[in-house]
């Protein structure tokens, strides 16, 4: 019989984890693993259970939802993929990376369909035998690119997308597609935020002369590179690196932190908690 | 109103969680931050509880020993300074550190005696106003060491001592003081374990070669080095660096590394598992 | 007009850079980088140097060699691609991470042909337009691993291979086949040598209980584990994850680590220095 | 006889390594360790020699300059330990563990004397043997700053300090003070530049969610928090973290990242590149 994970938001009071375990419990449900936060700042409660043993969890809903706790509750099978979209434009390292790692049962998700305003990627997506759209927006169009988005959100609704992954997509969203989506747009930016927001990351680090460079997984606002932020790693580097360097060294932090958030995404692991979020890995 | 701490292990079973939440939640009290581990290779089921607000916690313990779980289970008030005796021997970087600490508020933890085979570090006692203990050990006299350590047992129990650390203290203490203390005497390693046993590790990590080196900061059993792990911390090296130049580098790795479990463990959030442990952090 | 990589190795004394700089100076080349150091153990001057910028180098062999230092010295062109022959079994990330670097310019580097014991490698070979080998070894045939190192040596021979790199290949090679290419085989193995020989060191990482779990770079040599280490990097872990999770997570470190170790070498800044590396990174 | 440290800046050009490791050769001096970079950007040439051995070097200055290379060079013993004055307020860990460092042979530098414009740190700096002004600085006085700076320019000279540490000192100096000491004032800042310049940095840093929070050891210029950074370090945050637990973290990374950076200058490895510094370690 299956495992499962409850994730459960809702403003904080006394009481929660008993009212909630007491479900679980008079199922005879036993807890594997139980992660809980109450912020103190926006007096929200967060929890993730990893229960089972059970193949369905129908009969939960009912006595969870009468709990009555103003409460946002999801309950998954802890061995679900979720749909994901991933959007990429010229640069490939964290697509290919994203790929690889599914395939290799190194994170749990199903990719059914890659979106890119360039074509460049079709090759890598076919050889995975994954849907490629090449959805291209043209500068001198201002409708294009609303267009392209609902295409977008066509292939979402279509194939049951839950998350949609910006692997170094390098154009900015429409606050229509990102309020649609608030809380299931990841992107990966190549600095580690709030430092060098805007183009060209590593040109603005090397012109300072840091001697770390790093990168950002962060939900996608309407507001550029202020999304709440879901993992940051950096790498050390000196004087002789130069700019091309700087990117390049960069590029293995990106795959690393973009797999990293997608997985904990994946496992349930990460919420929303208004402009920051609570990631229980 | 003070906050508590609730730690919290027994044999693994459904219901747990439901039941000791409903002890508090039957007198109101409010989790503000809970961690539940239940390992599967041991059976055993692991809780940290951060509840509030009361000053008295008294009333709950019949009513936890009543839920017959055959558990071990502690409640202490968050801010409760717990008493710890430092052994050193003449490497003093992690005493330093540790005092320092403690006394900047870095280290909620109280240092009321200091032992040491050695008479070197009184001064640093003193400038703390710690009591300062010289019980040397002779390789001549094979009894020394067990009339030293009845006198670290008295401190012990004199002081009211909760943990001993072993802050590069270099004599290997007897199986009956592991036992006595079991869980209760953290050494750090200046190396990262498995690696590098014994005497010297730096200098077998500069003969190997290697690019990292690190340092272990463990539980003190009968067997030498093969305490439970609580914390490891790492750092690269070079060709260029000499055996010297590791034993400095590692230092700061040691200090690190030592001042993270002895934070942890003062803050209860760090348990045995028979060979391995449980960490809350 | 190019730039070009002396690498240079000779019993150290006095006057050495003076005279190998003076070759330079005296055909007005300028020095763009230079790293030097001399082994106090070995004895040994290792230097490279990066200058330009001139199209041909060859009338520089003649007073190099005449400097008379029982010199081993090599110079490339900045921008040659040394020819890399990668070997794998059955997993895979470390390859195509490699794949993905070469291609997309992160590293410069020629893979023409991968060797492999298993064949499930051969369509993503052929995504990227390289020659793949499947040769088998029989555990029951001793002279099938003979017949197959022979295969791989014409292969080198034919390719004009300069490096070959075992990306998780699972099979141990010949003392033959690691003399003949001596300083020119990189492996990756995965756990932080010398901790975790042998096999299964993810296992081993997990039963121990360790808190960081790494992976190692080194060159092959006939003693196994026992290499020269060029890089290594590590990854903590805690008493959450699986034996399963640590070998995910190790993926990660694995092919950064060996990514960088090639990255270096094909940058002729890896120098073999007895049983340990000079690295110029 | 002694090892020496000659450290080299000149506009580039041909032959610079040639002519000055040329003047070591003609006096049978054996280099050591020899490290050098050119800056494409500002065309500047940078080198640092150990070489030996030989007790006087007096001899080698007049060559040295009759190599007409508009350079700036120095020789240093490598055993000398440089003076340096300490600048604190009332955030003692760094002052802690630089002092302790420098007693334990952890850091080769002599530290005659310490400034603070508050009273806290005169028994610290007593049990190290160490004078200690206490110089404030009236907000109400305005040419109460310039006094307090004289005095210390009086200490400076008095001293033959070569290298001032601002180890949390939280004032402002003057521009005069800055241009005085140029390329010799180490601050300490305690935020990954230029992330959260100005005050509070771990606060704005925990109201922006970040994942990671670190320190910056650079020169002092009189452009706050804008001068060449030395070194740079970070550690993971999670949402669990208060402000107040970013600020324990981060003492850590300071104390860290400072006595990195002042080893690193004692050594002779630091140089000013304009905005940007070149360090060789």
């Amino acid at each position: 019989m299956a495992t499962h994970l409850l994730t459960f938001t809702c403003p904080d009071k006394a009481g929660i984890v008993y009212a909630v375990t007491g479900v679980l419990a008079h199922y005879q449900l036993t807890i594997l693993d139980l992660q809980q936060y109450s912020d103190p700042d926006t007096k929200t409660f967060f929890m993730r259970v990893h229960f089972g043993h059970v193949d369905d969890t129908s009969h939960l809903l009912q006595p969870l939802n009468s709990l009555n706790l103003h409460t946002t509750f999801q309950i998954h099978p802890s061995t679900l993929k979720p749909k994901v979209l991933i959007m990429v434009s010229k640069i490939g390292h964290c697509l290919n990376d994203l790929l690889y790692r599914q395939r290799a049962g190194l994170l749990n998700v199903d990719v059914p369909v890659i979106v890119s305003n360039h074509p460049d990627f079709e090759p890598l997506a076919k050889s995975y035998g994954i849907d490629f759209h090449h959805l291209p927006i043209s500068a001198k169009d201002p409708t294009s690119k609303d267009a392209q988005e609902s295409k977008i959100l066509s292939l979402i609704k279509e194939h049951n997308i839950e998350l949609v992954v910006l692997a170094r997509y390098m154009q900015i969203l429409t606050p229509n597609l990102c309020a649609e989506m608030s809380g299931r747009i990841i992107n990966i930016h190549h600095s580690f935020l709030p430092s060098f927001k805007g183009a060209k990351p590593y040109h603005q680090a090397y012109d300072r002369g840091v001697k770390i460079v790093g990168a950002t997984a962060h939900f996608v606002t309407k507001d550029l590179d202020e999304g709440p932020i879901i993992e940051q790693q950096v790498t050390h580097v000196g004087h002789a690196q130069s700019a091309k360097d700087l990117v390049d060294r960069g590029a293995t932090v990106e795959t690393q932190v973009l797999a990293s958030a997608v997985k904990w995404w994946s496992e349930r692991r990460v919420f929303l908690n208004q402009t920051k979020t609570v990631v229980f890995n």
